[in-house]
């Protein structure tokens, strides 16, 4: 069995020269060069086994990506580079160095095409199952943070792809929307944004109690991806209600990590999908055949 | 059983301003104003239930304090000031959001003399025990912060208060040494510094390791607290050796949480003690009545 020691020596020779690390992992805490200009953003997120993996059949490499992905996502939410990230892993006894190995290379096959170094964190072993947590550093780099609270009523509300039905697969191997962000905000008219990690009626929801807005969903326009159709037809609903299953996923699954914005966005790109509007009447709506209230059913932990 | 977005709504209630913290908590992440003149430090710590504490003994209040206060002790060991502080929690299902909202008084108590706002993070609950993630982000505020690899032949070894015994308790209650740290580094001489997480003979040695030097403890002159003369007479050591075993526990147990550090310090202060010299020859002695080479027997996670 190997030891921490020799492990953080070898995550120490994995370490990439950056401009912005002047001292990296080894000491007891990583010092970075921050230019004044750019703003500083921090936020954490952390994957859990049986709530947001499982150990028994996801890779420790798809499960560093997906923590890693998590926290990109995050960025992506507010328009702003990842710059650094750390990260804390709680190890289940007798793993292996190799199972930590693999999980910190899923962390570098995330981060690396954003050129975000890790530049700290800590491993501990215990009786327990496995817990895996990011901080990231994002940085302005010019554009303003596009944050939930500037939706205003004539707003459009636009989602960045199809949704629903993610946990056949796409929450271990999304793509965090970072430069698509980055396009969108630097383009203009963007007045609130948000990851799709919690699913569209309780994320949308976010966005209008921090703008202190309403909005009406247009049924119709949601994009339904693949996915929600597959697991609507998988749980044996009647074909006549499969359309309507399959919104409902669309709706509520979560972990989709599209953006989510409103506005009246000066650019737009394909896949980018107009799905309803902000109104000043605070509540939600889904607009089908009728306007009736929207209840949100997204994923939300109990404590 | 109350939720997520409930808990986070309490959270936001308890945010203080900070000049640096323009965009607290709420949104995807945290922004910060960070004035390019102080350099940022970052680095992350986790306490695991059965590794760190007992979530059947300690209550969450001390959990918290003492995550919050592993950090603030690594900012202590670089000589930073804390800045602010992220978190992540992994709560064993239905403990509670009183439970979740004790674990954050727990941060604050600690975090809050230093000025350094939690700024934001990620509760999540699941089928496991308590595992708590902090990140801390430091700034240099005018002091360069002091690293582990500048120790130096002739320079002296010196530790900030009695060492060993601290599972009797003191690994729950320690105090980190952020001003005494900066008041040090301030006065100048200070070469290298760690603080004293995983034990003496180890610590020491990554020290050593980083410096490219070794290093000599006088045996007469570490300072051994009460508490590990406790601990070596509860073991039913013969009193003979009794006081041999105590010096090992001061020289091992780790979780001490006092600074380590080398060089010709330009100020002291009552409870620092020389306990030792750089030397050029790399590796570590005991001098015992005659030299002998010091095991690490400190604290290392096996993976």
């Amino acid at each position: 069995m190997a030891g921490e020691f020799e492990f953080i020596e070898w995550l120490r020779s994995q370490q990439r020269a950056s401009a912005f690390v002047p001292v990296p992992a080894g000491d007891d805490l990583a010092v970075l060069r921050w230019d004044g200009r750019h703003l500083l953003l921090v936020g954490a997120d952390q994957v859990l086994d049986g709530a947001h993996f499982d150990a028994a059949v996801h890779t420790p490499r798809q499960i560093g990506r997906k923590v890693m992905n998590r926290n990109l996502s995050d960025c992506a939410a507010m328009a702003c580079l990842p710059a650094a990230a750390v990260a804390t892993v709680a190890l289940p006894r007798g793993l292996g160095v190799n199972y930590a190995r693999e999980l910190y290379l899923g962390l570098r096959e995330a981060a690396d095409p954003f050129d975000c170094p890790i530049v700290g964190g800590d491993t501990g072993s215990w009786d327990g199952k496995l817990a895996f947590s990011v901080t990231i550093l994002g940085r302005s780099a010019g554009v303003t943070p596009i944050r939930r609270c500037g939706a205003k009523p004539g707003d459009g509300v636009y989602v960045t792809g199809p949704l629903g039905g993610s946990i056949l697969g796409r929450h271990m191997t999304f793509e965090p929307r970072v430069m698509l962000a980055r396009e969108l905000a630097q383009a203009g008219g963007i007045t609130a944004m948000i990851d799709l990690s919690d699913g569209l009626s309780r994320d949308l929801r976010h966005i209008c109690r921090e703008s202190g807005v309403g909005a009406v969903i247009d049924a119709r326009a949601v994009p339904v991806h693949d996915d929600a159709r597959h697991v609507a037809m998988e749980e044996g609903v009647e074909v006549a209600d499969r359309q309507q299953r399959a919104l409902d996923h669309a709706m509520n699954d979560g972990e989709d990590y599209e953006l989510l914005f409103t506005g009246k966005p000066a650019a737009t790109q394909p896949g980018i999908v107009r799905v309803g509007s902000i109104v000043e009447e605070q509540g939600l709506w889904l607009d089908d055949n009728g306007r009736r209230p929207l209840q949100a059913r997204g994923w939300e932990h109990a404590i």
